[in-house]
């Protein structure tokens, strides 16, 4: 099986750059006529996945929506992960989780091992205990033919003074602890030439010269990039934002397309998939 | 109801400071004759909070072992969150969630809200993305008189580079990232003479010192302290390792006393209660 870098380098081929974040919040199962249980939050994102599959190539279901509702959250989930796959989507289980040992290693063993209840295709973490201390799961990725996309700099504010903060040991030092997690990163992708499946998660919203990350250790990195639509960022933007990487992005949305209600959803992400196809192209 | 901060002191003084950390393990398992199931980590975890119910008074699931076999693991977490609440337990769900605005809100919803299926007494939760996007789960921790305990200096190697980097702007230029999280959590438990219910993770084998945390910081605020056993640190050196702020510790133990066995691990937290008491004595 090719990797995950490389399934993604030809989804960005065939069915372009946009990924649906499939949130089935509280105020949108409302709007879209749904009860708030885990039932709602399985028929909202099922919708979404019919709504994705052939018009957009990933799709990113926020675990916590799902979590909020307990196992029988986690049964619907379990469902949507499943039917997402089998659609042909390639599908990044927003979890953010992080931890050290055997515990982080079980959570990489949930998401990123085929067969497991919860198989998805790649999964976010979180390096606040060091991108060393992800070690196992990156090494899971990479055995499955998985991915894993490290927050690095996030889209929002609040999280500025602890991203921005200055690395006092090690090879890195004066780096930005952002900077650093991409520059780690890009040792974990190091072929030139094409794309790795080791990937950070940098903010549409957020000023990379600000946190000092550079295009020149991104040039193997996927990127995943909230913060367009409603926080604030705009698709056409995209070059200017991502400069040389821009290629690299898995520029997500959410509610800025779900919004549009499940039977708006599909002509919502083909426009905004064109939108940013033609952005990319200029 | 009495807020998080006044069950935990109540429950230092009438059972100890000792919390069993149950980690259903695939190599734990194995050697309490249990499969590698969801049916033998709901046995295992059952049984563990059967020991520990009236001889310690606090238990943290490792949600990660859980969420390892998915939407059944989930419901056997459900199970035992339940038991162990029933028994009068505290019970910290060792979840170490993050995210930004509306889905961190779900997470604390998830884990934090009276009669939700995962309903825990607190959970721990990392500020990768600030300490600021956590203000929802904060908020809601406290409306519910739950705790919420955040990740500061963990007991991991691999953590420090990321936990020393030292802040390059706003009121807390200079500090560390620890360092600044137990500041800013310090304000959040305003009361000096009693504890707090936000607390913070630091770990028994990191050097305070080194991360510039200070214990003045940390007067009324609740520090649950991993790394204890297995990882490195001995409960009788509690006392020099956390100084003036040793009674605000919940000193945790996992395998240190998982592996004494179904059989053993009650006796086995009677011993380390015991140990942990007269050490916090002296």
């Amino acid at each position: 099986m090719p990797s995950f870098g490389e399934r993604l380098a030809d989804t960005f081929l065939t069915r372009g750059h946009l990924c649906l974040g499939i949130d089935p919040h509280s105020f949108l199962l409302e709007e879209w006529g749904l009860p708030d249980t885990a039932e709602g939050a399985r028929e909202f994102s099922l919708r979404a996945v019919e709504a994705a599959a052939g018009t957009v190539g990933i799709v990113k279901p926020q675990v916590a929506f799902f979590e909020r509702h307990g196992s029988a959250g986690y049964a619907a989930l379990e469902r949507v992960l499943a039917e997402a796959r089998a659609a042909g989507l390639l599908v990044i289980a927003d979890a953010k989780r992080g931890d050290l040992g055997s515990s982080v290693a079980a959570y990489g063993e949930a998401w990123l091992t085929p067969g497991s209840p919860l198989e998805a295709d790649a999964m976010t973490v979180s390096a606040y205990q060091g991108v060393g201390s992800l070690r196992s799961v990156i090494a899971r990725a990479s055995a499955n033919d998985k991915g894993v996309f490290i927050l690095a700099a996030t889209s929002n504010p609040e999280a500025s003074e602890t991203q921005t903060a200055l690395r006092d040991r090690g090879e890195l030092a004066g780096w930005t602890v952002a900077a650093s997690i991409v520059s780690e990163v890009d040792l974990l992708n190091p072929d030139t030439d094409r794309l790795g499946s080791v990937g950070v998660v940098i903010g549409a919203t957020v000023d990379a010269v600000d946190y000092g990350i550079t295009a020149d250790r991104l040039l193997s990195t996927p990127i995943l990039a909230p913060g367009f639509g409603e926080q604030g960022a705009t698709l056409t933007d995209a070059p200017e934002l991502y400069g040389e990487v821009a290629p690299n992005i898995i520029a997500s949305v959410s509610r800025g397309a779900l919004r549009a209600g499940a039977g708006g959803l599909r002509d919502a992400l083909r426009a905004q998939r064109d939108e940013l196809a033609e952005a990319l192209a200029r």
